[in-house]
Order: structure tokens, then C-alpha cells, then sequence
């Protein structure tokens, strides 16, 4: 009974590449709650169980909360004022401040997180890539998945890249070039408030600049998530270091030639800085 | 597919005499939250599914609530900011603030809640009382709990409620002397509050009125949740209409007497006045 007792209050589940789940597991490692992790095989839940990822659990009134924006919601409104630390406790709230600045950026960055998610599968489902690229973003390399959840990726990745395919609209060009407009859209503006603040809700750090960074991630893939030392989840994936080295060409070159063009932009720059002085720290 | 669409965001699920519950409901019902209900027998969900209630299912997210505190916090933070309506917002926001005020009331107002709920029992529970008080209570003659739970609550009542009096101590007179006095000094507390200010946690009504007011409704039973038209849970439970009279001497006399001296109490009042004035309003 004591371990019982002695189990973190909050369980994270998600999947290894998982944008709106980094963020989650961002903001919970910067307010610093009690919590541990469940790495579940990418796409694996949402078909056996019908629940996709990320969930967070609340052991303590045995919640369960199924998207990041209410994940990120409930952690302001039901951990955050609780945080015995009071220095601490003010920046957690302050970080989760739901204003009309951050709002309209949740709504925003949202949207630019199925953007990224459909136009990047496009390249790495396409029918001419070979799998290592969705195999390794969905971990079916990595020794934190269960050993089924990889033999399931390993053996069925053929049959959910076709359901994928379809779902996402993923042989359509023109739904391809409109996802890259509006991303490119939203990287605009990113960059031109940035140009006039330090953050991107305001001249103080917010959940926001986190969601943003996360959600853009999975485009920095070279020099972010599948770098020699990978940043990406604080490490969590050893799988992922090195990984593009790994896959050299296996990785989509239209993918890399976009991360060359976006290292250049003040957002992607926002990003990196973010995940190089905040990944690894409390507030 | 349309009937599905049309769902309600929200699900509700509590049993009928639920003062935890009631406190979630009469804020759904102030802030307009678009829900439905579902009542279970009293205790039942406990028993067989393990899980207490109230229990608050949020469709849109795919998430569950399972502690009357934490579904406050979440739909200060997941549902408020989004309500259409600017003023309606405006008040919810301020009825649903988590201050140093409203958390210090929420934290003695739990503690009110189990106390009221072991000195309750120890009389309604009673080995020489007859059964029609707790069967009442739990929803044994309510329409609105599932037929089969009616059934388990009227052949089970022996068995639950000899598993309640061992978990709740109710042969103890020392423990239901210890509770009586602590729910008296709570209530002292609100007394003194309301002769300095109008609402429990400042000059503006907040949920810890709403909490206040729902916790303390059960031992208002003549005068509020079994009076002859029943304003608990904004009159849902037709079976508690007039009850007080059907059950008359059915309904222990201790709980009677003190009803009267509570009755007297400014604290009394303040929770008689907002069931009166805001239990089938919004905001």
C-alpha cells in the first residue's frame, strides 16, 4: 500500500512524436508537477482503444483529461494554485494565463498543429519513402515503447500509413500546398509579434511560446528532434539522437529543405532558444 | 450521425441526495453550461463500478472529472473563457475565481461536507431507524435513477448500510459528538463572515456561497431538499417533493431539532435566500 501511496499524483500518456503532447509534457516539467510518463506506440491507441493521446490522469480526483488545451486548462486552474512554492506558484499561473492575447493564439496555434501533422505526413507517408521515417517518430525504435506496441508498428505500419493516407488527404497536392500556405501564414505572424515583443502573448513567457515551439518541433527535425543530442521531450527518446544521421536519405528531402528555410526565420529562432534555456529547468 | 452531433457538451453524473454533486449542478445551471444528467442510485456507482460520483464528462475533450473541486477548477479554465456571451462570461469568471479567499473557504468547506455526511448518517443510518430515510435519500422511490439501481438500493439497503455505519464510525457517539462540534464551529465561522460582508469570500457572490448553501442543504430537510415543492437540484428529483410529510416520523428527530436551531443561524439564511433567489437562474 505504502508505493501506492507514494505514486506520483498526475500519469502522462502519449506517443513518442506527438506535438500537442510535448507541450503538455512541457508545461509539466516548467511548473513542476508530480508526474510520470506512459509512452504508448504513435497511432496505436487511437485504433485499439478508441482514445487518442495525449491524456493526462489526476490520481488524486481521479480525472481524466483528453486534449492538450483542457490538459494545459485544468493544470492552471486545479494544480497551479496549489503549488506550496510561492515564487514558483506565480510564474506556473502567470505561464498559464488564459487571457485574450494567449486565447487567440491557442485557437491559432491549434490550427498550425494539424497543419504541420498533415502536411509533414505527406512527405513521410508518401508512397515512394521507405518507413524508417514513421517508424521513427512513432517509436518502433524506441525502448520506452512496449515491446508490442513496436512489433505492432513494425509488422502493421503498412496498413496504418494507407488509413493515414486516406484520413489526411494525403495523395491531394493542392490540400498539401493550402496546409503549407496557412503554415507559412502563421509563421508570419509569429515572426512580425515577435518583432515588436519578446514573447508571443505579451513581454512575458506563456504556455503560448511553449505550444508554439512544440507544435514546430516535428519541422526541425535535423537540427531539433532528431539531432545528435535530441532536446525534443527533455531527451526522453533515445532512440531519437542521431536518428536523421541514421536515416540519412530515408528522411523526405522537401522536409529538410523547408527546415533549411525556416532556420532562418525569428520564430523558428524563438523555437530553438526556447528548447536550449527552458527544456531542462523549472520556471 | 446527427443526433450526435447534437449532444450536449457536458454529462453530469451524480446520485440524488449528492451535496458534493449539487455544487457542480447549481454552477452548470448559473454559468449556463450546456449539460445533461444522468442519476445513479446513491452509493451504487461507488459499490459497483468503484468509482465515486459526482462525475463530470466533458464530450468535446474527451475527458472525465472525477472530484467536485476539480470539476469547479476545470470549468473555471476549460469552459468559462469560451462562454459567447461577454457579461455572462464576465460573472462566471468572477463567480468561479480561485483566490486566497475562496481557497481557504474551499478547504474548510470539504472538511464541512464529510462532516455533515458522517453526522447525518449516524441518525438516518441508525440501527433502530426505520429504512425510508436513507432509501429517500439514495433515490429508491426517484423516478429519475435506472429501475435496476431502485431495485439493488430496496433489496441492498440492509447491506449498505451496514458497511456505511462500519466506514463512517456511526456507533461511535464520541466521533458524531467530535463532527457536530466542528460543523458547528464552521458554521460560527460563516456567521461571523456574514455579519462583515455580504457573500462568504468578499462583497461579490462566489462558488463558495454556491458550495456553502449545497453542502448544507441536507440538513435542511423540512425546510429545503424534502419541503412540499422541493428546490434542491432546481427541483429534479420529484421523489423528494413533500417527502418530510410522507416519511413524518421516519425522519430522525435529531436531525429535526437541529434544523430548527440551524434555522436560526444568519448562515442558515444566506443559504435558504440563494436556493430562493439563484437556484433557477443563471447568473
Amino acid at each position: 500500500m505504502g508505493g501506492e501511496d507514494e505514486r506520483r499524483r498526475f500519469l502522462f500518456v502519449a506517443m513518442p512524436i506527438n506535438h500537442f503532447g510535448e507541450r503538455v509534457r512541457w508545461t509539466l516539467d516548467l511548473i513542476g508537477a508530480p508526474y510520470e510518463e506512459y509512452t504508448v506506440g504513435g497511432l496505436i491507441s487511437a485504433f485499439l482503444r478508441g482514445r487518442s493521446v495525449p491524456q493526462l490522469v489526476d490520481r488524486k480526483s481521479c480525472s481524466m483529461i483528453g486534449n492538450s488545451d483542457e490538459c494545459l486548462a485544468y493544470l492552471s486552474a486545479a494544480y497551479a494554485p496549489s503549488i506550496a512554492d510561492t515564487r514558483l506558484r506565480a510564474k506556473a499561473l502567470s505561464f498559464l494565463r488564459f487571457d485574450e492575447q494567449t486565447m487567440a493564439w491557442d485557437v491559432k496555434l491549434n490550427q498550425l498543429g494539424h497543419l504541420v501533422q498533415g502536411w509533414a505526413y505527406f512527405y513521410v507517408l508518401a508512397l515512394d519513402m521507405t518507413p524508417e521515417g514513421c517508424l521513427t517518430a512513432w517509436g518502433a525504435f524506441e525502448p520506452k515503447v512496449p515491446l508490442m506496441h513496436r512489433l505492432i508498428l513494425k509488422f502493421g505500419h503498412p496498413f496504418l500509413r494507407k488509413f493515414m493516407r486516406l484520413v489526411f488527404e494525403l495523395s491531394n497536392e493542392e490540400v498539401r500546398d493550402r496546409r503549407r500556405k496557412m503554415i507559412e501564414s502563421i509563421l508570419d505572424e509569429a515572426d512580425a509579434t515577435l518583432s515588436k515583443q519578446k514573447f508571443l502573448a505579451g513581454d512575458d513567457l506563456s504556455h503560448v511560446d511553449i505550444t508554439f515551439s512544440a507544435l514546430l518541433a516535428p519541422l526541425l527535425g535535423a537540427r531539433l528532434v532528431f539531432a545528435p543530442k535530441s532536446s525534443y521531450a527533455n531527451g526522453r527518446f533515445s532512440s531519437f539522437n542521431g536518428a536523421m544521421d541514421r536515416m540519412s536519405d530515408k528522411w523526405p528531402r522537401a522536409l529538410l529543405e523547408f527546415e533549411q528555410s525556416l532556420l532562418k526565420r525569428p520564430c523558428a529562432k524563438h523555437c530553438i532558444s526556447l528548447y536550449e534555456s527552458l527544456r531542462s529547468t523549472q520556471l
